[in-house]
This record gives C-alpha cells, sequence and structure tokens, in this order.
C-alpha cells in the first residue's frame, strides 16, 4: 500500500510510474486515454509538442538498454524536454560516490525526471522515496519486479484491437518468473477487468503461488491458448538456460514456441505481442512474429504515446480538464 | 542498376544517398547546388535553420566514427532534426536482436531517417531495400563500397577552386583496393565531365581492371601527378601493412607520400585534398598538409554543408522550385 | 603573464576561462553577477534562454567525468546551445590523429566552444593557444592545475552566505598537493581580498613553498579550523594512497577528517562545501555532510548558474551594459 501510494500526489494524481500495481482502474485509464492523443504525433510532419520545454529529464540507467532508453529519449525529446543519459555503471560510480549522493547532486542541478532503469527489484520505489520532492521517477524496469510502461503500452495495444476488457481471455506465455513485464501485464489487466488472464509456462518459470496474482495456470501451450483474444508471448533470457531451469532451446521451443499451428488453438482474430527484442524460433516462430496476427511493430509504436503520456501527466503538464477527463 | 534506382523516387528526386554510382551529372550539381545555399549558415551568428525540425535522424552505426558521426550530427542538428545515436555493437544486437528487427524496431518508432555506418560493403544498400518505405537511408561509409558524401564534399571543394569539371585532371593517390572514398569520388569525378581521372598506386593497392572505371593508372606518384589540377591523397589504413600488401610505412612514404618536391609535378595551382584523419608522414608530408595547396580544412566546412544538403534532400524539405533549380 | 591574458580579448573581457590566476577583482565580481543572473533559471517552469541559441558547445573530454561533463551540457542546453559529447579516449586519436589536427578539424565544422577537461596540467591553455581566433575554450579541469568554475561556484556559494569578503577567514582543507580545486580557489580568494586564507594538511600533501601563494599553512586541523568562517574540504583520490603519501584512510580520517567536533572549532554559522563526489567517512563525516552548515548541494546548483554564466561571457553573448555592470 505504501509503495503504492508513493506514486500519487495528495489530489490522487499520477506522481511517479513505478508499477502498475495499486493503481485504479480510471487512472489507468487515463494514461490509456492521453496516450491516444499523443499517438498521432508521430505522423505528423513536426513530430514535437511544446509540452515539456525547459524541462530536464535524465535517463539514469543502472543498466544497459538502448532499446528502452531510446524510446524514452525519443519520447521526452518529442515533448521538446532536454534530455540527459547517464550511464551509471560508467560514471561518478565508479569514484566511489553513492547512489543517494548521486541523486541528491541531479536534483541540485534541478534536473526534473529521472528515468530509472535498474537490476534489483525495487530500486525505482527506493530512488522515489528517496529524492528530492521536486524529482519524478518513472520506471524503465527493475530487476524482476517492474515495467510499468511496457505493461500500459500492451494496453494500449490490446484496446485499439478489443476495446472491451471485461470481454478478453489474455494469455501470458514464457519466463514469468524472471519476467518484470509479466507482473506489470497482469496487474493492470486484473485492473482493467479482463475476463480471464491465464499464464503458460513449465512449472520452473513460474513464481510460487501465482494464482494468488489472480490467474489462471497451464502448463500445456495449445489448451492454455484455447479460445484466448490475446496472447503475449514473453521474451526468452537466454542466460536463464545455464541456470539448468530450462533443458534447451530447442526442446523449450518444441513446447512454448508460438507456431502458427498452436495459435490456431487461440480465436480466430487473436492478436500475437512480444515486447521484444525476439528471439526468433526460441519463442516465436518466424511466420507467426511476422505473420497477420502480429501486433508486435505496433507495441513499438504505441510505447512511444505511452511514454509521452506518462512523462507528461507526471509532469503535471497537462490541462486539468484533460487530468479528470 | 537496381542499385542505383533505390536512390530515387519515381519522380526522379533523391530518396537515398547510397553511392554516387549511377545518380545523373544534373542530380549531382544539384546537390552541390543545395550545399552552396547552406554552406553559409556555419558562418551566421545563428547556425541553424528550422528545415527538419520535428524530424528524427538516427546515427546508425555499425562500426564506431567520432569524427563522421560528429559532422552528420553537427549537419542535422543545424537543420534543426532531432538526433539519436545508435552504436549497434552496445546494442541489442548483443541480446541476439536480428538486424531486420532492430530497423523495424526504429521505423515504428517513427523515425525518418538512418545515417548507416558498416564495415560490409552493401549494407546501406541493403538496409535501404528492406526498411519501411517512409524511412530515408544516408550512406556514411560501407566496406570498401562507398562513401558518397565524402566524395560530394570533396566535388563541392574541387568546384569552388575549379569551377568547370571538363578541364580538370584529378589524381587519386593511394590505396584505391581499400577505400570507399576512391570509388565515390571517380563515379563523381566521371559523372560531373572532369577531362582526366588518374589513380596512383602500387599494383597492390589497386583493384583488377580498375581501368574500366574509365581512369588512367600510373604506379610512379612524380609521373602520375604531372600537370593535373587536383590531387586526392587516400588515407592508409595501417593495418593493411600487417597483410602484407605494403613493405613499411618507411617506404610507403619514400614512394607514395606526397612531399613539396613531388607536388612540383602538378599545376602550379592545384589543390591537395584529404579526407582526414591524416596520417602525417606517411602519405602525406607535414608541410604540404598545412602548405598553402592543402584545402583539407575547407573539405571538413563544406562536409558540414553537403551533409545538410543531402539529408534534406532525401527529407523532400526543400521546395520543388530548388528541387529542379 | 603571457598565460592569463590570453584569457582577455583587446577590450579586456573574457573570451577564454581557463584559470582564475591573473584576472581583476572586477572581472571575478562581473562573473558572479551574471551567475546571479541565472541563478533562478533552474526554478522557471522554462529552465531555458535562448542566448546562444545556433551555437554548437563541445564538450571535448580527454579524461572521463560523468559529472563535469552533465553541469556544462545541462548549462549550455538552458542557454539553447546545441551540445556535441566528445570523448577523445575513444575517438580519432585511436586512427592516429593528432590533438592539433583533431582541434582544426572541429573549428572548421564552425564549433564555437570546447570545454576541456585533460589529465595534463597546461592542456586548456595549449589549447586556446593554438586553436582559431573564433573558438573560445573553458577550462573544465587539467591536471593538478585549475579549474576555475569549481572555484567560481565557490566563490558564488561562499558570496550569497558571508557577502563581504574582505572579512572573512577561508580554510581549504586535505590535498592541496594534487588538486586544481585548491589552486583556483586560492588564487580567486585572494583576488576577491579575503582576509585569511589557510590550508590545513600533512607535509607530504602541500606544494613545496605553497605560502608564496600567499595563504597560512596549518598541518593540524583543530588548530587551523579556529574562528574559520568557511571550510572548503578538498576531495581525497584515492588512488594517492597507493603513492605512499598517505598512511590510510582511517589515520587520515583520524587526523583531516571534518567531525561535528572539529567543525566546532570553527565560527558558529561557518559553511562546509567540497566540490564533490564526497568520500564520506575518509575526508568529511557524514553527518557534517548532511548537517546544517553544509552547503555541498547549493554548490552544485550554482555551479550550473556559474557555467552559464562563463560560457555567455566567453561567447560575448551579454549586452554591453551587462558586461560592464
Amino acid at each position: 500500500m505504501t509503495l503504492n501510494n508513493i506514486q500519487l500526489d495528495s489530489n490522487g494524481r499520477l506522481k511517479h510510474f513505478l508499477t502498475t500495481e495499486g493503481l485504479s482502474r480510471d487512472l489507468l485509464l487515463d494514461i490509456l486515454d492521453h496516450a491516444e492523443s499523443f499517438a498521432g504525433v508521430g505522423d505528423r510532419a513536426v513530430k514535437k509538442v511544446p509540452l515539456l520545454r525547459g524541462k530536464t529529464i535524465v535517463n539514469l540507467f543502472f543498466e544497459p538498454s538502448t532499446r528502452t532508453r531510446t524510446t524514452f529519449e525519443l519520447a521526452a525529446k518529442r515533448l521538446s524536454a532536454d534530455v540527459l543519459n547517464i550511464n551509471y555503471a560508467q560514471s561518478s560510480a565508479s569514484k566511489g560516490e553513492s547512489l543517494q549522493d548521486t541523486l541528491q547532486t541531479l536534483a541540485a542541478m534541478h534536473c526534473d525526471m529521472f528515468v530509472v532503469r535498474h537490476a534489483s527489484s525495487g530500486a525505482a520505489h527506493f530512488i522515489a522515496q528517496h529524492v528530492s520532492p521536486r524529482i519524478r521517477i518513472v520506471n524503465a524496469g527493475d530487476g524482476n519486479h517492474a515495467h510499468p510502461t511496457q505493461a500500459m503500452l500492451d494496453m494500449f495495444t490490446i484496446r485499439r484491437h478489443k476495446p472491451n476488457f471485461s470481454k478478453l481471455k489474455v494469455a501470458i506465455v514464457g519466463d514469468v518468473l524472471h519476467s518484470r513485464v509479466a507482473r506489470s501485464e497482469i496487474h493492470a489487466l486484473t485492473t482493467l477487468g479482463v475476463n480471464e488472464v491465464r499464464v503458460i509456462a513449465p512449472e520452473t518459470l513460474l513464481p510460487t503461488s501465482v494464482e494468488s496474482l489472480g490467474v489462471q495456470v497451464f502448463h500445456d501451450l495449445q489448451t492454455g491458448l484455447r479460445d484466448v483474444d490475446v496472447i503475449v508471448m514473453l521474451r526468452l533470457q537466454r542466460e536463464r538456460m545455464r541456470s539448468a531451469l530450462l533443458p534447451s532451446e530447442h526442446e523449450y521451443f518444441y513446447h512454448y514456441g508460438l507456431t502458427e499451428k498452436k495459435l490456431s488453438a487461440a480465436k480466430d482474430d487473436a492478436i500475437v505481442m512480444h515486447p521484444g527484442p525476439i528471439n526468433r524460433g526460441v519463442e516465436i516462430d518466424t511466420h507467426v512474429a511476422d505473420g497477420k496476427r502480429s501486433v508486435i511493430l505496433q507495441q513499438v509504436s504505441h510505447g512511444i504515446a505511452i511514454r509521452m503520456a506518462v512523462m507528461a501527466m507526471c509532469m503535471g503538464s497537462l490541462a486539468d480538464g484533460q487530468e479528470q477527463s
């Protein structure tokens, strides 16, 4: 509870975006509605709006991720903010400065927002709790814990194709145990009132008592996909292979890789999502990834709109009327 | 032919800039004329024009080059574009993502142009053929194949000093075999109707049947320089030494290094060019590099103007009248 | 004298900012006054002024420093300049290009200012002497020699708390021998007419004949701190430990670490400064660093204002009236 409330200001408006857990249905819908208003910006001749002009947004990455950093950098620039990229691993940390001192130093420079990526679960919350109250934090992925902008861009993509969440059956397939994406998706989907959320994975790749999150568990892919409207494939971290949780890529693909044959168990108009980058032939067959059910590249486009929306909302840069629409 | 046509849209206007090969004389002159209009921007108090405001240009570098990246970054910023620098070697590639997936992902983010540097010949063409039709590609050097903006800034520099191409004798000196600059120069010079193009190099540093490109071959520097108006020195890739193509730097300089004495074989008003960075005392004597015949630093300045022109033309951001002038 | 005059144009106005040594009291006060006018920019909704729009500022870092680079990058962006970050160690240097050629190349690209960080004392002066006269140089730290913007942000911080320099006793504590900050502070403090400047350090960490700089020398911390108004703690470069100049971190802290007990020797309203990053428990106790006498984070904020002032002054972008105020 404490962990979630930190995301809201005293008027219940979004201040930090750390996790989808504990946020209200209305707030999640609000994010989606704002993202709709930004979704067209990428198609304009001038792909910029002046909402965050003169604001300083810091990409504070404790683990490298060109892809995620790029999406946040683009979103910030299209909001006209100034962007600083700090790869913490290469920075003052090597001079022995504490994290707390680094944060206070950046705050003293009048930075406005930190987009935080960290290998440890809870890092974004820790930073939000310890940073100057003027600074906004957006979680760009912390350990196995949360990746809330990825979850929201998936919600956005789902809604574009299937507007009525309450009728949907959604299957999340793969390494749920190590996936911050899966956790954030499950919280968002259940809050948005999806009819049924399923996780499909071998026993070794599921958290203990995953059912307590309100999901149905399947170990067989085809059984789990029966009649679903949405399939969320998770990326298989290949380094997990080494840890003996998995027999081999080949065997994983045989059992849990999404092929056209297995996809036929789902509804005829089911959509296939993947957070990227894709391991073709490991978690997903290349024909499915590039096929007409795949909305993977739409997810990428929507990711910019969602990040613009979240950044603008946290910065309080949207008019009150918009905020409460 | 197919390879070249890909550079033009259905109206014959520049869409991608991949190579000087196969482009018409008029189009090359058009690039030079546009660059003239940008050449003054660097001298203004406010070194910016708003032509590409709200566009996103990605420096997609598969091999590192601070110098080339810097020129494209500056050119893009002076056109008011937003710039993303992606060092592919350090990015998602390490997570096993395919090139094709990386390109599609960047396209889905509504990026407008990729400036591509790659160690493999043909990479820029490959990318232009496989990328979304909305994306423009500028080749910033691919393997031994082409470096067309370097060639065009050299044409620009030549024209500033010697306006009548048809009267000129131009000598290209050095490692033609491995030089993408040399290939792009030769195509540009012959298309622009230069009177004579010479290549001067040891047999081991010339491509087989180089004569088929329309050049005269010389193995002796002083003989080759006789009466030339323009001397283009090529950079000697020191790593070639190891491959036994060359005896030693010392011996190379003795035979092919440009000294004031050897320069005296050329016309009195001959200009000396070099794409940089210079290996002083290897391919060029320091007195020549800094001497009054050298236009090496002018080449650098003109490089910004040429890149601004090519970017603006490929993005279709110049008025129709200008395009056809 | 020659070294200092290079900083001024023929009208005695700031052209390069290389060292506080040899600058007049009026000029130092002018920098402080300009910084006052920029100090409020960080608190505005739009943290930008258009003074350097269309100028190109290059962070030319020969040794890496994320922290210092970040402050200059922020200052430049808040002045609306375009910023290029060049990490020279990773750039053309590796292709064997000489420093002189790199500088000339950047000048030919019509860059306007180089912010230079270098491990060798005198590097910024060398560059100012050899670069095109159109380029302005700001020293961001050269070897053990100077770090003038750090000194001036400290002067700014002191003046905010203690407006009358002539009444102040200032103590500089720690590794004066290796500190470019200490040198620049001492010159600034004596030029501004501070009543007394003390250095407090073990014999091994003091330059020979440091008294010639106009300072009083103390080897005992508590004696040296008696009645001072301002305490400037220096960062201890841990790598010095290895060089046998110091026995151990523990012993150093015992003798020269600033604790609340030792601080009580100073005046009741003495302020404590540190250039950061802090080694907590080595040169300063964590309670003092975070205590109410500490102005360390204010120094960081003021650092942006000082850098904006120096950049704008060197670029001649302030009105004449302002310059002479």
